[in-house]
């Protein structure tokens, strides 16, 4: 299962140092995996209200190859890489036509709304990733 | 009423033309504003727990006269400026030093957080403001 | 001249309040303006290099309708509604649907880029924007 | 080295899951290394126009413990974890009293501003980590 949406880069997603603000590609990598649950049919404000579940990050880890700059357009991935009882985890790339510019492994726990405990993976989610 | 804080320039707040974001300002000043309230007993995350009504930005004019730049330090300043039945007025502005860089009427309305309609100002608000 | 462009609402559009945080919209609105410039030819990177002139925000008069929620599918649209000497102002409406959501007056002025004083409307962008 | 800076979760840091937004961490973060920097009189600004080098992130590994909500205060501190030829590794934690709620390690590397290739680190910086 992957996903991959064009991504523009604004003068919002920029810094002082003319490039791409290191935390901004975050945002960048959270609008596809957005992108890929809704393409499964998960809507996450309705899958969080009908399950009482939340996906929260837990881990991450980024490496930043070539910055990305003003008014280019990006292409974002997401690809589920491994999923667990109540965890799962995208790999996440960033790309410049052929060039690499970021890529990430970041882990999502599925958690209860209301005590923000780790909670059960819901069948209708593994089931559309697979 | 009126409360000043201090606040810096990061890379966070800036933007490729090497100056603070022009949206940038408006966190500033939510900044500002909830400082105010929190002086006077207002913390917004039990106000809305308590009372079920939310501040939501109905209208702001704002004016850029100067840009700021990285590492800065400037003073950013809330004012109640008028209180109505449903909504309040702030004046706010930011400042480096004597020098007025952006200056903005911010209008809250107050309104129901289930319904997302207007709501009745309470008197904890009115009292704590005045 | 006028352009849309479609936005989605990510969890980094929104707040607390579970709606989209309020200087969000502007970075939305920014995007509309780029996008409309890019289609008449005007790269802001490219631009700026070349004239020496940065697109800065002067004021803003924005006014809030309806509240937008996580995963909504938005319509943020930009249209130049004046054009002077030195500064352009764009009309700027957020929908969803047939909706009005938000709706701003953006007025921005040219500034050299090394002086910040204000800078006269290369022949390049008014031709392109009539 | 190290150093602890306060910070105030405001609704600009949040999400519609009623939390601190993920990326916001590393902002937070961001904060914390510049003023570590200050403090030892590298001002970021001055730096890279008298070098010529800009600081960019390479690396993130950063994990998630419990999440932060509106307008509570955090404490959030960066310290020096390496220095090499061309690269520096900040640890970084964000504290909520007593309660570790978020830690990463941040590999910052130094490059040339035009080329964006590794530079090596001016004595100036060296020294002043010491």
């Amino acid at each position: 299962m992957k996903l991959s949406i064009p991504v523009r880069v604004y003068y919002q997603d920029t810094d002082a140092g003319g490039v791409v603000y290191h935390a901004q590609y975050l945002s960048f990598m959270e609008r596809a995996r957005s992108e890929l649950l809704n393409k499964v049919g998960i809507d996450l404000a309705r899958f969080t209200r009908e399950h009482g579940v939340l996906f929260v990050v837990f881990q991450i880890a980024i490496t930043y190859h070539q910055p990305a700059r003003l008014n280019e357009q990006l292409t974002v991935s997401a690809e589920v890489a491994k999923m667990a009882r109540a965890s799962l985890v995208f790999r996440q790339r960033v790309e410049r036509g052929a060039e690499l510019l970021c890529e990430a492994d970041v882990t999502l726990a599925l958690v209860d709304r209301e005590r923000m405990r780790p909670a059960r993976m819901p069948e209708e989610l593994s089931q559309a990733l697979k």
